[in-house]
């Protein structure tokens, strides 16, 4: 069964079959006549036809920094269920916090007229980045950095840092910071800020060997505890960028012999199911990053069928989990 | 600059010039003529002319079971490297542990002829897997499970899980397990054949109340932990056929009061990050995931790139990482 057999069966022209298929004008006789042939075939358009009717392809990509990532992760669990439910398949690029790779892959959903639109979920938003932002043919959602250069959905980092910071802060007075490299606005800038402020509220001064930066792993939360351990001596708490930093600060606290929380108090930003498991349990931020999926998702699916591009920004709110690794 | 801008500054034909960028025959004088126009013009040729021309897509779709997982994290950082480096850009397919969804993408990937070709990180393979791999106009390697339907790179599963058990019943003589369903042959039938045939050679004998199945996480871990405390209260050791429920298993005991590894030895396999973080840090199985990657790519490229499409199996070695949850 094909749309010339359809066409022949309702009596009409091909291309008025076309037009119904595809939500063009139809008279109201030919529309029921169509729908007639098409409840008694079973006929159903083929995927491919539709491409290449449309030129729709029914394909969303998300360009996402890494896998192995608890919030990544749920942010992607958010996204699915909404693309798929509106006929979407969801395909991933990974880009291995490979800043250079996101403009790439920008540029490669461009060319190939592969998407219908991306979800971009941003570390760091250069020039490079605008511009292949603004060159995009498909809408664009940036999920998890607050941008101006298109409709963005983001966490409230600064807010949740300096409530968690302050929560250390209740017994800790001389803190220490490890945060990320701060071309990440929302987790290196927001997040620093976050801390700094809530020590300056808590009349608290930071001196700068007290200030570390860190990879977004576990190791590197090791060696960065290290070098505080042996610039600043005196550190009685560690305030964490994430999660996983944390769990690499806890791991060399316990190696060094000094407890958790009775000596040093430590916090993390990002609740993954690990904070649970690790001993004590860390002190850490609930983003609501599935939520945050969902609605990236939602605003893009708008754009793509039809809603008119008007960039709207999208902050989240958060909760603070106080657990064993603070007093 | 375009091809017959070329073809007219060399003197040659249009499909003189398409036959020179595809490899095609071109009489030497001729080659010579277009090279040096080439070179002098700084002429790329465009990715998207390159598609028309060739069929190729100069991508590689992966589907993947899940994205929050250390094992598949390390098999894509195998894999991407190998296939950039040989020009293929890489997309990502997650299936959410839906097995349906795999079969889905394995047909949307030859439907919409987007891919050069496809590696398949494996669950379970059903006689829909196996329709859909066989209608796949491109070439596929399966990775994590041993299939006979196509090319594939696993797991040693059973003697890794036969020699990792071993370690656990250095000291216990009632020895629990908390599998996977059986559906994911790697995962669920080999690893738990290897924990029994490990009993069987200690001499030691499992009752049925102390198998059970959990999901891939570490929740479900704890609440098979739970439920084998009440049905299976003289236990003396947890074998679990994954690190994540192994995580679940060492927080039931501890909240529980059982002491790891004095009272309960536990064991996981995969030797994910955290494994070295949790307390005590846990006895597991080193799994060379992310060599298996760069193997499996390896295989695809050759066939992609001409080789002749002969399925062929590859089985990778383990190690065992004994730690502080065991004796």
């Amino acid at each position: 069964m094909d749309i010339n057999q359809i066409a022949q069966m309702a009596g009409v022209s091909r291309a008025t079959v076309s037009r119904y298929l595809n939500d063009g004008y139809v008279s109201q006789e030919k529309r029921a006549a169509i729908r007639r042939v098409i409840e008694k075939t079973g006929y159903v358009p083929s995927q491919h036809a539709k491409t290449l009717r449309t030129g729709k392809t029914n394909v969303v990509g998300i360009i996402i920094p890494k896998i192995n990532s608890a919030s990544v992760s749920r942010m992607v669990a958010g996204i699915t269920p909404v693309l798929n439910a509106a006929g979407y398949q969801v395909l991933l690029a990974n880009t291995d916090n490979n800043a250079s790779r996101e403009v790439d892959f920008l540029r490669f959903f461009s060319e190939k007229n592969q998407v219908d639109g991306v979800i971009l979920i941003a570390t760091v938003i250069t020039d490079a980045h605008r511009e292949a932002i603004a060159a995009l043919p498909v809408p664009i959602v940036v999920l998890d950095q607050d941008v101006d250069c298109c409709s963005c959905v983001f966490q409230n980092d600064y807010e949740a840092m300096r409530e968690v910071a302050g929560v250390a802060l209740r017994t800790s007075r001389r803190p220490a910071y490890i945060g990320v490299f701060e071309d990440d606005v929302a987790v290196g800038q927001m997040r620093r800020r976050g801390f700094l402020d809530a020590c300056a509220e808590a009349g608290v001064e930071v001196p700068e060997r007290a200030m570390r930066i860190a990879q977004f792993t576990v190791d590197s939360g090791y060696e960065q505890a290290e070098a505080l351990l042996e610039d600043y001596p005196e550190l009685d708490g560690i305030v964490c960028a994430t999660d996983a930093i944390a769990y690499g600060a806890l791991t060399c606290l316990r190696e060094y012999g000094h407890r958790v929380p009775e000596d040093v108090v430590v916090t993390g930003i990002d609740d993954s199911e690990i904070s649970q498991i690790v001993t004590p349990t860390l002190t850490t931020v609930h983003h609501p990053y599935k939520t945050s999926g969902d609605a990236a998702a939602k605003l893009l699916v708008g754009f793509m069928t039809g809603e008119e591009y008007v960039p709207r920004k999208l902050k989240m709110g958060y909760e603070v989990m106080t657990r064993n690794s603070t007093r």
